[in-house]
Order: structure tokens, then C-alpha cells, then sequence
């Protein structure tokens, strides 16, 4: 068993200097520098199944999957081969490949709740799209989302203001996720002029205990949009596969109208997609949405070879059961030293916090000392499991883990908080 | 020399068949099915060099460049090996790799008036973004657009209204292109709100005339952002790398104050670029834009081979030759066979059009012809030309344009389209 190491980041560095000079805030959006906390690396350079390497060589079991695309491990065979051989004959043509009716139809087949399936690069790509087709379908403007929850970073959902005008979230309205009274409430400010109701599949908002949808929430969502003729919009963007081979809502027996999918249907490679039902397939062939790269076959064909394999070895319930084996363990080694813990969110997309620990420090602490030890974790973003996770892959985690929650106990540091700033 | 053949679609109807199912409308966006004239093939296999592929083995001298990403030809080997490269190793990871940092400081050096640069994955995306940092440094809401410019399908900005709010629009003001009265009314419209100006290299519109933008009219737009301290945007998502190295507006000797890429600068791999001046460098770090993909490493690394190709090559040289060539045979053709063209826009983004043709319909049967004999061109997009396309292969095209024109003629169709009727 290795002991804690420094990790050394001299070209992490270097590059960081580097950034600083030629890329605003040294990197944008959710990796933008300030954003990494220190003695995490900001650059990679590779991935191998359940791990992940930093430029300074330095390499991670990998509980971010790449922010959630990863799902079968980094480059695995299948998806690398599939890619390959589109590459080989072209990937960006003047049209697309075979590989993009094939893909829609696999999808059509896959979830429960579609009809059709068109094909876009980003997660806010596919949920625009639902939103667009979602007033086309209805002839109305309103748009019910829950208070907090990520939809993308365009003007419409974008968590941040700056930049964005009041007019670009003019018909968006707001409710609070899993409390039926105030998204009766919403539903009745919208009138006669909603839409549709965009939700995610459970709530993974940033820095905060994740929460399953309860049945009866779910079911009072399908029941507004069946009421007055709105779309129910799953924003399956970050669950897609990891849940439910069929949709993540099926667990409830609710399906969507329109589904919004990206991160991890191909496995890494640049894709999103809507998936919808007949209902509002005449919206969906009138509104135009479109870009460069919409029609390329690579990631197609990634998508077609991830979602094969998803379901040849029942990538859901391979990740459950990997991510319950690392909860217990974590859950284990808290109670053992001392420190109380919460652990939220489905075993497959984890999220672990620290009671009294309002700004995760002690959290980023823990991360900190697993990085140490070879262990990438996130202390306020929900992580991810791939099916490279294995048991023996989980159990070694489980090593680093325990030395860093030992690290943190030796140190004196506690859920009270007390010793953290010294200890830092 | 090949005698005119009609191509074979079996595997094509098939496809389109199948697509009907699964996909709304066929296909999305500027590939849906409906847009693609009959006897042109939907579906593509494959590219190299100047040619490209369909479905059924029909191969072309392809005129579009996969509508414009791909400059250095298909499958350009330093392209192709900077990306498997990258695939190697892995793509899609925690965070960038090292080639972000390249790739930006390659561009700072690149165009004139970068000092930075960040990353995205549509055209969509840098013009959504660009217009967020204006605001963001303005503390100002108005956009002036041209009217009937495209800068992307997104609902601020899409060319269709379907599923569109009104107030997704509330900032957007109009002016027309290379009209310095309407610029200077929309300016004083716009009064103390004016964010920005954003601006396509030229006019590209869809189905008109072409046309270069002014001297005068790129230097009020310069004048006005200065006068007022808000951003000149320019939208060089389909121009750049084309007409000049440095920046589309060079020649002009106007910069930008944000410039959006995307199409070409990675030879057909999912990028878009936002680079920006100083001025605005707060602005970009101020604002949230994200995505899954966007610090994914191979579109990166083919975009630093592309940029180092182009220069090495002097593409816009090369391609501002051949297009020229293109367009005298094409000249003298028309002439030859009582045919009045016009063709207008730069040599390296041609568009031919006929007199008399307001709805394009004998410029779509000259296309119909042209493909028949082996020539992919486009009757209503600007055309474009990559490296690939060497004197023989326009001259190569040029045999096959001929047999076009000649069909035209004796087929009796002429400028006033009274045969045109009969003849399809």
C-alpha cells in the first residue's frame, strides 16, 4: 500500500501560467482556474478505463468520468473501435452517414417514451431544443424549471446573470423541486400559456444534498402536462443510462414528451440528443435548430457502440452496485473516524458532504487527501461511476479513502470545523 | 472523359425511407430531407481530399466542404494523425489538456487582434458568446445585426421564428449590410443600450447575391463601436482561415473586437473559437459558458494542425486562385452555351447564380447536372473550396460543368426559364 504522497504538478503549473496569458480567467466555464482548488491538477493528459492521468504523470481512479461522459471507462474498445472506423472513411461530411439513422433508431427502441430522435453536441443544445419544440407543439411561451437546477449555460438557463438579459428568461418561470404546491402554483402563474415543464431526472444542483424525485412529484408533473396539453421535458442530460436503461424516469412509471440527452450516450465523443414522442414530432420537423457538427457520424457511431454495450452488461445496475459498495465503505470508514458524513444522490452519481461543512471545505479537504492518494472525488458536484469501476478498482479507492479520512482525523480536523483553518 | 451517368440511390432511398420514421421530418436543421432536391443524394460514406462519398459509392469533386469545416481537403493526414494522437491517450477528461493552451496561444499569434482566446463547439455557440461578453463589458443590451445575416440557430438569432419568443429577441436591432444610413439609424436607435455590432465577414445570405463588405461601411462600423465603447463582433464562423490569415477584416484594416470561429479552423472536427481584444478579456472571465465537450483535446489538437497548414500553404492564396480559376471556366462556359451567370462572393466561397432565376430553379438543375457528371455544387449556399482542390481537379470539374451547361442547352432551357417546365 502506497504511502500519501505530494503530488508534484510542475507542467500543470507551467501550463497554468501559460493559460493565464491567452485564455480569460486562465480557462472558462465550470474549469475555469479559480474554480480548481489548489493541489488539484487543471490539465490532463490521458485515460484508461477507471483512471484518469494529470500532465505531470501523476494518475487518479476517476470518480468524475470527465464531468459525467465517461461511462464504460475511459477508451473503451468498443466505442475507440467504432470511432476509428468512421474516421477512416470521413467523418464530416456533406450529409450525414448511415450511422445517424441507425443511432435514432437504437433510441427509438432504447427509451421507453420515444418516438424519434434528432441529434445536437451540447447538453443545452438538446434542452433548448426541447424548449423550442416544446412552444412550437403548444403555441405557448411558458416554461416551468426548478429553482437552482442546471440546464446549460445559455442566456435562457445560464446559473449566472452576467451578460444575460431579464427579456432572455421572460417566460421562464420557477418551483421548487419535489414540492407539489409550489409547482401547482407555477403551473397556475403560467395559465393558458405554458408550455411545457422542463425537469431533470433527480435533483443534482451544485453543493448541495442531492434528492430523489418522489413518486408523487413525478406523477403531479405528468399530471399538470396532461391537464392542459403542455410537455413534460425530462432533462436527462447527466442521468441518461446511468439509472435506467429506458429512461430515468421509468423507475415511476412517468414518461416525457421530450427527452434532452448528452454527456454520456457516446462516451466521451461530442453529442446530445432529443428524443421525443408522436405528439410533438410535427413540432419537432418545424422548428430549425442546427449546427456545423450536428450531422458528424463518429460520435454516432460512439453512441451506437455505448449504448449496445450499456445494455449488453447492464451498465445500471453494474453501477449501482458499485457505487453502494463505495457508499458503504466511505460510510464505514466516516463512522471509524470519527467524522459524520451525508451521502445523497443515486449510488451511481454520487455526492459526499460532511455535516456542519456550509462551504465543503472540510469536503475539499477529503478530496484534497484522496488526491494525495490517488483518488480523484469532487466535493460539491455530483460524481460519476463508470463500468470500469470494479470491485477490486472500488475497494482500492476505498484504500486511498480511508487514508485520507485518517490523515484528516490525525490532524485533528472535525465536523465541528474547529481545526480546519489551522489545519490548512 | 466519363459520359453524363445517372447515379444510383438505392442505399440512399433506403436511408431516407428509414430516417422518415425515426427522425422528424427526414433529418433537422439545413439537412432536413425536404431541403435536399431530388436526385441528390441524403447520405454520405466517406471523404478525401476534394472528393466526397455517398452512400451508394457515387463519388463527387465536392464544392460545399461539409458546408465549410473542411479546408485542407477530407481527411487531411496532419489533421488525421494530430487526432489520433490525442485518441491515443484520451479525449474527453477531467479537464483540458495541454493543447487548450496551445491551441489559444497559437491563435493570439494567429489574428491580429486577439489577446485571447476560449473554446466551444458550435458557431452557435462562439456567436452566443460573444454577444454574453459585450454585454457583460458593456453593461449594455443592444445587438445590431444585418438583416437577414445568419449567425446561428439559436433562438436569439435563428433565421426561423417557430418555437421563438419575441422577447428572445427584444435587444436585437436591425440594419442592412453595407448600408452606412441604416447603420448610423440602428446605432441611434440602440442610443445608450449599444453592446455590440456583429457583423459577417461578408454577406453570405442564403439564395442572394453576394457581396464584400464596403471599405467605408467596415470602417463605420469600427466608428461607431469606438464613438460609443461598444464591441465590433465579427462573425467569421464561415470565413475565416478562407480569405485571410490574419482575419477576415484585415484587408480592411478594421479589427474586431470579438471575433467568433468555428467551421474550418479544425478541418471538419467539432470546434468554434471566441477570441477577443483586451478590452473585453474581463468580460470573457466574467461570464458562465460551458459545455461537456469543450475542453475535449482532438478537436484541439486537429485545429493547431490545421492553423499550422494554412499558414505553411498560404491557403487563402491557394484557394483565392483556384476559385478564381473555377470562375473564369465557369464564365466562359455560361457564355459559350448563351447562359448570363452571376457569380458573386470571394473566389474561395463562390456562389453561382442566373439571371432570371429568382427561385433558383435553373441554378438547381445546372447543380443536378454538374452532380450527374461528378461535381457536388450548391445553388442557393455560397460554395467552398479547400486546398485540395489543385488546378486538375477544377479542371477535372470544369469537363463536368461543361456537359452541364451543354445538357442545359439542348435541352432547350435558357436565362428565361420557358423550357425549364418541360425540360424537368
Amino acid at each position: 500500500m502506497a504511502a500519501p504522497t505530494t503530488k508534484a504538478f510542475r507542467v500543470d503549473s507551467l501550463l497554468r501560467e501559460r493559460a493565464s496569458l491567452v485564455i480569460p480567467g486562465g480557462m472558462w466555464g465550470h474549469q475555469r482556474a479559480e474554480a480548481v482548488p489548489a493541489g488539484f491538477p487543471q490539465f490532463f493528459s490521458g485515460g484508461d478505463g477507471a483512471r484518469v492521468c494529470d500532465v505531470d504523470g501523476n494518475s487518479y481512479i476517476d470518480f468524475m468520468c470527465s464531468w459525467g461522459p465517461v461511462i464504460l471507462g475511459h477508451r473503451h474498445p468498443a466505442v475507440e473501435d467504432a470511432v476509428r472506423r468512421r474516421l477512416d472513411s470521413g467523418d464530416c461530411l456533406n450529409g450525414p452517414s448511415e450511422a445517424a439513422v441507425e443511432l435514432a433508431e437504437l433510441m427509438v427502441r432504447q427509451f421507453a417514451h420515444a418516438d424519434w430522435a434528432m441529434f445536437q453536441k451540447n447538453g443545452s443544445d438538446a434542452t433548448t431544443a426541447c424548449v423550442t419544440i416544446a412552444r412550437a407543439g403548444t403555441g405557448r411561451r411558458k416554461i416551468l424549471v426548478a429553482r437552482g437546477a442546471y440546464h446549460g449555460a445559455v442566456p435562457w438557463c445560464s446559473p449566472s446573470m452576467v451578460g444575460v438579459t431579464s427579456e432572455d428568461r421572460a417566460h421562464i418561470l420557477e418551483f421548487e423541486f419535489n414540492d407539489i404546491d409550489s409547482l401547482d402554483k407555477a403551473v397556475e402563474t403560467a395559465g393558458a400559456d405554458l408550455a411545457g415543464i422542463l425537469v431533470s431526472a433527480f435533483r443534482h444542483d451544485l453543493g448541495i444534498k442531492q434528492e430523489m424525485p418522489s413518486v408523487a412529484f413525478a406523477h403531479a408533473v405528468r399530471a399538470h402536462c396532461d391537464r392542459v396539453g403542455a410537455a413534460l421535458i425530462l432533462d436527462d442530460v447527466r442521468a441518461a443510462l446511468r439509472l435506467h436503461l429506458a429512461g430515468s424516469w421509468e423507475t415511476y412509471n412517468v414518461r416525457p414528451d421530450l427527452c434532452a440527452y448528452s454527456k454520456a450516450i457516446a462516451n466521451g465523443y461530442p453529442l446530445a440528443a432529443v428524443t421525443g414522442s408522436d405528439a410533438f414530432r410535427s413540432a419537432a420537423s418545424d422548428v430549425f435548430v442546427t449546427g456545423s457538427f450536428w450531422y458528424t457520424s463518429a460520435p454516432m457511431a460512439a453512441a451506437c457502440a455505448t449504448i449496445e454495450e450499456v445494455n449488453r452488461i447492464d451498465a445500471p445496475g453494474l453501477l449501482n452496485a458499485m457505487g453502494t459498495r463505495l457508499r458503504a465503505g466511505l460510510a464505514a470508514q466516516a463512522s471509524a473516524y470519527g467524522f459524520e458524513i451525508f451521502q445523497s444522490g443515486p449510488p451511481a452519481m454520487p455526492l459526499l458532504q460532511f455535516a456542519n461543512d456550509p462551504n465543503a471545505e472540510l469536503g475539499e479537504r477529503f478530496c484534497l487527501e484522496s488526491l494525495r492518494n490517488g483518488v480523484y472525488l469532487h466535493h460539491r458536484h455530483n460524481m460519476f461511476l463508470s463500468t470500469a469501476h470494479t470491485a477490486a478498482v472500488i475497494d482500492e479507492a476505498l484504500d486511498a479513502t480511508d487514508r485520507a479520512f485518517r490523515t484528516l482525523a490525525h490532524k485533528g480536523m472535525s465536523n465541528d470545523g474547529t481545526c480546519l483553518r489551522r489545519a490548512v
